[in-house]
């Protein structure tokens, strides 16, 4: 790298450096709000972190933040235009919304008690995702303080959602709301991680996601199956039947239609995928299984990563409680949930799977299929100049390599993507130990720090790489 | 018929009319205790339920009515020898357990405070058995009273067991331990039915039964299905594919050794099948059933008679509660049953699902096969003298021709005729619409009071026509 880039480096580091602790006290002053979405007891917590982040925003510079009220728990969105009217707008994304946590799950502390243990800042929602929305607002000040700048070098806008942890369920409907001033070049999703403390990675892309519920009946009740056994269509059996027809011999999926649009792995995807450091008996321990399958032909990556998928995720029918029942049930349920990948249409998969389902039923059982609202995939292409600038301010932050990686989950970012029609690209700093979801959820604060750095270096970057598409 | 048999028969019906209300009471007093033996809570009921039937055979003659006591649930034995030596012994067989029963399964009534609705009688057990039991009770005074008699004409003996519906775990070994007492020249079981309220029948043979519980294990803990699906094995999806493996395409049990010494239908007991008022349209409405589905090549009455079936009695994994969570679950869980006919040998049929099941299963999925006990299958010779003379009470009391059938359904009759190596013959008035192990489970009144009539005509017909065999 050359001199100036080393002294800008330098100046970043040295802002961070003097503004860290104020940093941890705020973010923690945020974090001891318990503001999850999921319990409504906690539903005047969601609101006060929603008013907590909008008051925070206004200090830390952006000449707009907002409260947007929805059916559900608030959002916050907050704006902070270029004066170069031509520099590219970005949306960043993420929550402020947690997960449930109580001491007496396992915590070492309390949750809502952040506490640095080490080099660790614990709490619920330290890396999911209060600490990854947070790490901007002082990204944001450490770009201008180090480049004299007033206003960004982008036009710069945050929508940090209430309800992820609840399943987004008015985040489509907020975001039509507020198209037009949502509107964007590129979309940041600061909500999810990276490879590992060693090696820092950008995701291209997350999974959509289309879950269906299919409702299996066949006698009009529990019927003996002494008396009737062997000359009935059984739907706990119809159900199994279903579920085993679901994927064929190679493991691929069976429904015709299902793999309509899929955008195949190039070459130098695949090749991307094999820089990772990947242990396969390791992650093994991380999925706490005993074996891999999975779609023939694939590496476990690109199963978990590239692939569409169907899985169970339950099935029901009959007696399941202690000892026996010699029934045959009068229904089945199995509840299936696809993940979709880029070029993949949820609705066309819908009309496949609703297609298909009754044809595999024999005479005499009936079905009723529910789907829950889809979501979309996304991909960036690895071309796309924005990508690149997040690489670049990346590799500056943590001075390695920056690989690719993609995110097997689904999440409301597909409907930035498909309402603003505007590229996502994803920046987390978070790592597979971080706990999401889970007891001692935390994050690592150098990782935290380099994602402040990230931040502060990719807003130059973009303008300067990348102009607004007119 | 002569004018005797007339007489005698006005005669019983007379008695049974002046004892019918008292009968009714007896029998509702018993029906409400809920003798579950499936459930470990309710095993003072299934205590209390034996007590109740010791002492109420005690207060309808029999000299000895005892308790006796198993590992499980308790038994109730009575015996009334008969003044004459040379009579033939008969043990009646029955059961004073239920199975599990809650309004809330579907009953319109409490399942265990009995009612009558028209000419019905609802209750949990009101069929399956304690109403099929009881009938002898009335029907050994109706002998009495209406012959002059002090004693039955046959040696009388009763045993009746409480673990019927948990699969008589331990009944062999009781059978075993009493073998001296209980000896006996024919066994009658009252735990069937018959055909039809039109076609009284006596039934021919039951199938075995052999239950197993199918526990596989895939990840240590539920799993995120984005972060792993497609590429671990899901036990849900196992269980599927387990099932449905089950069966080849022409509905025939597809586990290698299954129809080992399976003894085939002769052309005899096929077309005395066919005598049958058999409406397949009527049967599915009794099956509350859309359409029939099995083994090719045999009608449905050969199917559910006299075929090896294997049934999925509960399936159950993952998430089965409402809305979706998207999970690749720890584990899952099959009961299933397979019922057996005469020539199969239930240990044999577990070793074949012990060995069929693991070749099931994919890499990373542990399985656990638990077995409840087994039942064998029995069939009687259809020229047997005690067959004749179940016949004759049974036609006396209908008035109508008395049909052959044979039974679906399984009990520990085999065991019986194993150890006391005498034949089992049926006497049964339940019909298919009685609702065994169904919400809102009856009895029709009028078909138990036959059975109270055949009872009464029975014991003089077996010592008129067959004589112990020394």
């Amino acid at each position: 790298m050359s001199q100036p880039v080393d002294s800008a480096v330098s100046a970043v580091r040295t802002y961070i450096a003097q503004h860290r602790a104020a940093f941890l006290d705020d973010l923690s002053a945020w974090l001891r709000i318990p503001s999850v979405s999921a319990r409504p007891d906690h539903a005047s917590d969601v609101r006060r972190s929603a008013d907590w982040l909008a008051a925070r925003l206004g200090e830390t510079g952006f000449p707009t933040a907002e409260v947007w009220r929805t059916p559900g728990a608030p959002a916050v969105y907050a704006e902070w235009p270029s004066a170069d009217p031509d520099a590219p707008t970005v949306l960043v994304y993420g929550h402020h919304d947690v997960q449930p946590a109580a001491r007496e799950d396992g915590w070492d502390s309390e949750p809502f008690e952040p506490v640095v243990r080490g080099d660790r800042l614990y709490a619920r929602g330290a890396a999911d995702d209060k600490g990854q929305v947070f790490f901007h607002t002082l990204g944001v000040r450490a770009h201008l303080a180090t480049t004299g700048r007033t206003t960004p070098a982008v036009h710069l806008k945050l929508l940090i959602e209430g309800e992820e942890e609840s399943g987004s369920p008015h985040f489509r409907a907020l975001v039509e709301q507020h198209a037009d001033r949502l509107a964007a070049d590129a979309v940041i999703v600061s909500d999810t991680g990276m490879w590992s403390e060693d090696t820092p990675t950008v995701c291209t892309g997350m999974r959509g996601l289309a879950e269906c519920e299919i409702r299996l009946y066949g006698p009009d009740q529990d019927i003996h199956s002494g008396s009737f056994g062997g000359a009935v269509p059984n739907p706990a059996t119809a159900a199994a039947r279903l579920v085993a027809a679901l994927h064929d011999e190679h493991a691929r999926v069976a429904i015709p239609g299902f793999y309509d649009g899929v955008v195949e792995l190039t070459d130098r995807e695949r090749a991307l995928f094999t820089e990772l450091p990947f242990d396969e008996r390791e992650w093994l321990r991380t999925a706490k299984s005993r074996g891999t399958l999975g779609e023939a032909g694939y590496t476990t990556l690109e199963r978990i990563w590239a692939r569409p998928t169907a899985e169970v995720n339950g099935i029901g029918g009959g007696y399941q409680g202690p000892g026996s029942k010699t029934i045959i049930p009068s229904s089945a349920m199995v509840k299936l949930s696809f993940r979709l990948v880029a070029g993949q249409d949820p609705e066309h998969v819908r009309e496949a799977v609703r297609a298909w389902v009754p044809e595999q039923l024999p005479e005499g059982i009936r079905c009723e299929i529910s789907f829950s609202p889809a979501t979309r995939p996304c991909l960036t292409p690895l071309d796309h100049p924005a990508l690149q600038s997040v690489v670049r301010a990346m590799g500056r932050a943590f001075e390695k390599p920056v690989r690719f990686t993609r995110e097997g989950g689904s999440g409301p970012a597909a409907d930035l993507q498909d309402v603003l029609g505007a590229p996502v690209l994803f920046l987390g700093i978070s790592v597979p130990s971080d706990g999401w979801h889970a007891p001692n959820e935390k994050v690592e604060l150098d990782l935290l720090l380099k994602g402040v750095e990230t931040s502060a270096y990719l807003w130059s970057d973009l303008a300067e790489h990348w102009r607004h598409a007119p």
